[in-house]
């Protein structure tokens, strides 16, 4: 993404964590969600503390799942083919408004920040961007979902955690931040 | 227990992390566990940067497990009640002994800490004090386990990660410092 303003300066030691962000369950691009939201701001004020600023620095990765069955799509018309260019751009466009929304948060917090967008299945692409980049410190939020939920909506935290080598640090929402299904985010 | 130099200043909105300490599995107490050594070792470097160790306080939590087949004291002769008294106070120093293994990496990284010990199963313990005293994260060296040993040996850090509301930080031994079987540390 292009920079405006001079970005924050980091320290050669300086920790790298890499943050898995995420869209709103129940709204949809661009909306941020809670989860995620309530990670970043909790990691920008009791992990990176003002006078450590400059000894991080944060990848944020955003997956984008493929939308299987179209239907956030259900009131666009397909005629010509230039038409799926342009909802792939639309796709795009909302993506990068979501990740504008995290990377303020840092740039306001002054704390280093590189954000980009994956495709894929979330847990599978977070834990292959890890293996890559082997980042210090893997911060996922976490939804809170209960033993059954777990096992039907899925618990990309609990997958993550078991598989990547590095330190994996779990945020959950607030308990009075929870809604009544917790899958909703 | 008594503090002999000046403890490091702490700021009024410190971060308070709560790190569970064990025992080596292999060569029991004093000696300190690699995987606790490492989480201890790894806060220090990676999250409590030198710039903000006033802006955070560590809390270690050992917990003692009761010693249900007596293995260890094979050698000694219990033929009166003080018997049982000194076995006990023998017990006691090694959990201290233990603990000062873990406030001295603290002391030298000037980062403030406390120190108490616990007696009960690890993981009930563990999320009672989570829950008494309510610290901003609770930080876990795990053995990393495979999936059978976590199903047999039981994982503390999957129990406490789910039970607890506060952020959880599961640190696991580095590949390299893995020995073959998993359970030994």
């Amino acid at each position: 993404m292009a920079e405006t303003k001079p970005e924050p300066e980091v320290e050669a030691d300086a920790t790298v964590a890499l943050l898995a962000v995420s869209a709103s369950t129940t709204k949809g691009y661009p909306h941020p969600s809670q989860s995620s939201t309530h990670a970043l701001e909790w990691t920008l004020e009791k992990l990176i503390k003002k006078s450590s600023r400059n000894d991080f620095k944060l990848l944020l990765l955003h997956v984008q799942v493929p939308d299987e069955d179209g239907l956030d799509e259900v009131d666009s018309i397909y005629a010509t083919p230039a038409d799926f260019n342009e909802a792939h751009e639309n796709d795009r466009l909302k993506c990068l408004q979501l990740l504008k929304f995290y990377v303020s948060k840092c740039h306001e917090a002054q704390v280093s920040c590189r954000a980009w967008i994956k495709q894929g299945d979330a847990k599978d692409v977070i834990c292959r961007e890890v293996h890559r980049l082997k980042p210090d410190i893997l911060i996922l939020g976490s939804r809170g979902l209960g033993p059954l939920q777990r096992m039907f909506v899925g618990g990309v935290s609990d997958y993550c955690a078991k598989k990547v080598d590095c330190p994996v640090l779990v945020i959950k929402r607030r308990p009075e931040d929870m809604p009544d299904d917790a899958s909703e985010d």
